[in-house]
């Protein structure tokens, strides 16, 4: 019988690429054995999907409340081990919630909640549940992410003194310029997808991101948002000041309306020694800077790299991985926590990187709506 | 029960890197599922490598004659489908050869054997069986490359004209330098590699690639290999021009001393109204060239592709896939073509390229060594 | 006897970089002929510049009242016609006064003036000469900036929407960490430099552009400054928002202490249809993006581009020209105005720039003062 | 009076591209000043092109032998020190023969003569001038080409192995296709062009590029050229394979049928410790690529660079020169020599470097003829 961890989903059904990209990064490191869940809120549908994929059925089921009582009715030897929430945004705290009280290990996409208020109890609710519990922030699982960690913890850049993060995407513009069109979509439903669009969806990958490779804290923002159009009230565009301490500041550029762009994550940092900047569209590239010397381009692969970055690249030099890899080094991480392995705490954010994300979107939101002011992140 | 096709795998245990590109690739379109194989020579080792990668031992066998034995006897519905050859090179024709002659699908790894009347066996023998045969030649699951194919076929850029691909490493450089090193590598030891080191490992890529781009037939070639010492007997570099007809010329250019270069493949094709230019380590940009145009440069997943290239992107604009989505996406038209579903030719490279891939392999050194004349490739 | 104008140049001498700059624009269409001029401060050093860069030295001149008085004593046709100011900024005003004041064409360097003050008297003086005044904000000058301006000028990307403006240097970074070294730079002294290291440097040139490019005027900034220590009295990197109009917004990030950057200066422009990029180290590229197209890549000297491009570029598509070509243009531009040829409005930054330059900078550093807060720019 | 050197330019006049590149070049570093010449055929469009440029009449000549009786009777301060001939290519030698034969110092445009014969000729003249005689094979001049023959010479990459160089244009593309056009364009009729179209004009770049930074000599070389059409007897593409010494070998690839290339001229060396790669269109990069080793990219102007390199760079880093500069720095060498300073032997290419120029030419066009045999690179 297989020894893989028996993986159930949530949502993902359909022509989801969000369950694509589980699906794939589950197999990747031969680590994931995906047993059934609840692809989509019709049990035919569901029962559709696995087909299509090619799982057994018996396993797939109405709704949590079955998958829950029937998993764990099963020996501890065959039961899900980890379920991915791959679901609506709203859906996320109900779910993530039934499950740690249930003690199941969770991998749950971002943002973690549609509220701080929720993410907190759910961290309540993890200290007790003690289960593995990841925030798929994908991006952190590039191998040259991990290095460029490792390379300011270490000291290669010095101390951090500048961070400049863009997310620029131009999917929205021919959405948010046509009343009717900008009036349907679910994005920009304050019901369905919380306080924020732009802010709420990849503000909040930059703001994890400068804490993930530079190991600050963001202390304090000062957000302009953009919303374009009077009669729409979810931001489409931001650019957000950033406070680490007095002298040591930043910022996260972040749009919907970068009209032509497509997923334009980039990522800057700049210590007293050098400097340092990686490209999610070419992410096997790492730059690093140094006054009167020649830039240095690193690649993942190479025996330079750090071990946790050369954790992450599963072929030589020159043979390009991407996303599908990056978010497999994520599902790598979990397996080598759910099985109580040695792991690296930066192999996978964590329900503090969750919160945090949340807190930001507050944040910045109330920081616009009061007139562009500093606001604080709370610890 | 899974509906998955059952694949088995010739080799890729231990630490191969081919074997991680293999499994990743099966597992990307939820086709297959990995039911057993001989991983290794030694049968414990087989079977301690199933189970660290997690699936069930009871059809790991000691051989391949073991293998076919015991999986010919199993009922059809259970039976491996399809087996995927990843042994080194001087294996691939009696394996395949004992595959074909016992009706087996085969997926099976460059160059296809290693003499040109191995592979015309192997050809006669599969039209007997009437199986599925596809040679990974991964570079063309690319999406932009099958863009490429379209666009010339579609006449995009008019008459092709001219053609220069270039395959640059540099891996074995620390090696050839080393009179020790060199005299004990299995790379440049004749027995085990046939008569190339470097045509035959990556030229041989770059001639399957011009084919496949092009749709023209290479009909001789001139080359000039450099073996760097005189008691070296493989090839490490070569320069090879290339004759498609009186008026349209090409070269392959091809070196594993090209140090510092990593995997450096490159592809340009010029027409007599456009070119088209391509680079393996940032394979998702497709650069278009058009006198008194500004260039374009597409890319994956925009609905300006061809359907066949659309088939190859999982993910929206700006989420860069690489090698493993190439490999997979070959993987998913040999799973087309095991379940008699419809399917593009260009999806997977077949017995046919392998031949020729064999045959310009023998014709570049023949040309060599009788003093760099042109040497016809046969039909 | 030539027939070139008569050019006269005050500082720019000794090993003055923007001396060259100047000196090579000048001669770049045949245009100017350096007649002399105040190179440096003291007379026989003047004369001994005159020496090495091979020109005459009868109208070297101890200073600037000398050389008014004996210029504008000399016959119409021999006098000088056009003098470049190169000197130290608080210089600018004082030379710029006299030299309106007698009726002189000039070329001055940015920032205009080191307050708003001096700039609105120049603008005065400068309604009674009615001469010819050019602001050398050098980048301008680019054929593929002057491209982009015309295509927004035309509508190729729609009503603009967002702009994102970059210019990070690395420069101060060796100088900043050092108590001493800070405390001894003329940089960092506001009585040599004016209320702003960075904005005033560089900043300047950010703000300059997106207007020349967008054609927009920027209404209100909201700036954050860092000054790094507390020691430090002046903005060394800063972040400042920009409106244009309720919802059309931007930013400018500025920045001395971006370790290891040489000169980064990027312009980003977003409208409904499409956004432009451009990249000044790179500056013979232009880059189109279009939803749902290919990127379009545009370069110099091509038919396609419009005609005040094409102006601005010397040799065939291929052939890189540089930011001496870029400086030429604007000189070149300056000699048609003075020789009352038809020119192009675009063709060199006036007056009008230099002092809405001038503002943006007090205004920034206004707006940091007062606690980041938004702060207009007056008409 | 002006103690800069003395120019005549014979040539450069009307619309003429080389002429504007010569004149810029030459005011770079204050070193010259254009006082006559002979700019067209016709005395009266010299002199209304002389009106243009803005330069004096009175030494604008009806040819070269009324202008070397004319300066020749000059005192020696007042003459014309050098002579640029910018001429078509046939006219290169009567021009040199008759300048060298009266002592004059000369630049002379690529290639040095159309034959062999008379290219020894020159250098038999030139012997006996003992005057400074430079062919301006004008991409030697860039800042990183210099850093790369610098860093090849002091053994930065080892003993180099193998050399690849690029020269692809598309600029014939519409002419070619189109049977009277190619009946009619001066470039394809040998009368007027010499024995080569492509070779002649920039394979002959590709191979005293490969000379200048390897410092190596090319001993034989084996051209596949390409005429596209039976009527055609100029070839406008060609793959040229070039041995160095028996294990030492390289490719000059040279095509005018490239389409859509403007002038993408690379330089690839390859040595045993690291490579190092360059592109025209994009000068001011320098790669080098080390085995294990993060790729490092070099700019101009920063103090790692040579002497030698750092001699043509006028602008701090981040400031980008480009072709102007690189002819500029040409222009500067051949001063130095005049006034007898002291300069390095690179700073301009010579009478042997013409020479071996037009050598290369005559032996590609043999090769092919003979059917792409081994011809010899006489001494």
């Amino acid at each position: 019988m297989s020894t893989k961890i028996k993986l159930g989903i949530l949502g993902g059904g359909g022509d989801s690429l969000i369950g694509i990209l589980h699906r794939v990064a589950s197999t990747m490191y031969d680590q994931y054995e995906l047993v059934g869940g609840v692809f989509n809120p019709e049990l035919s549908e569901s029962i559709a999907f696995a087909e299509k994929i090619g799982i057994r059925t018996d396993r797939i089921y109405k709704d949590l409340d079955a998958l829950i009582k029937a998993e764990s009715a099963l020996p501890r030897e065959e039961r899900m081990q980890v379920v991915s929430i791959l679901t609506p945004n709203f859906l996320h705290f109900p779910m993530a919630k039934l499950l740690l009280e249930n003690g199941y290990n969770i991998i749950c996409e971002k943002p973690l909640t549609t509220t701080l208020e929720e993410a907190r109890i759910l961290e309540t609710l993890l200290e007790k549940s003690k289960t593995v519990f990841a925030v798929t922030y994908t991006y952190t699982g590039y191998p040259m992410i991990r290095q460029m960690r490792e390379m300011i913890s270490n000291g290669a850049i010095g101390k951090v003194q500048k961070i400049d993060v863009q997310y620029y995407q131009g999917w929205i513009n021919p959405i948010i310029h046509d009343a009717e069109k900008r009036a349907n979509t679910w994005r920009l439903n304050p019901e369905k997808s919380g306080i924020s669009c732009c802010v709420g969806d990849i503000g909040t990958h930059a703001f994890d991101m400068i804490e993930y490779v530079s190991g600050l804290e963001i202390k304090e923002v000062l957000a302009d948002l953009n919303y374009l159009y009077k009669d729409n009230v979810m931001d489409i565009d931001g650019t957000i000041l950033l406070r680490f301490s007095e002298f040591v500041k930043g910022v996260i550029r972040t749009s919907q309306i970068a009209t032509g762009e497509e997923n334009n994550f980039t990522v800057s940092i700049y210590g007293e020694k050098a400097g340092l900047k990686w490209e999610q569209e070419n992410p096997n590239y790492l730059y690093l800077l140094q006054e009167g010397e020649p830039l240095r381009v690193l690649k993942p692969g190479h025996s330079y790299n750090s071990e946790l970055s050369l954790d992450g690249t599963k072929l030589p030099p020159g043979h390009p991985e991407g996303i599908f890899d990056s978010m497999g080094n994520i599902y790598k991480g979990v397996a080598r926590a759910i099985k109580k392995e040695k792991y690296h705490p930066a192999e996978f954010p964590t329900m503090k990187d969750g919160i945090r994300g949340v807190n930001f979107i507050e944040k910045a939101v109330a920081s616009h709506q009061q007139g562009n002011v500093w606001v604080k992140i709370d610890e």
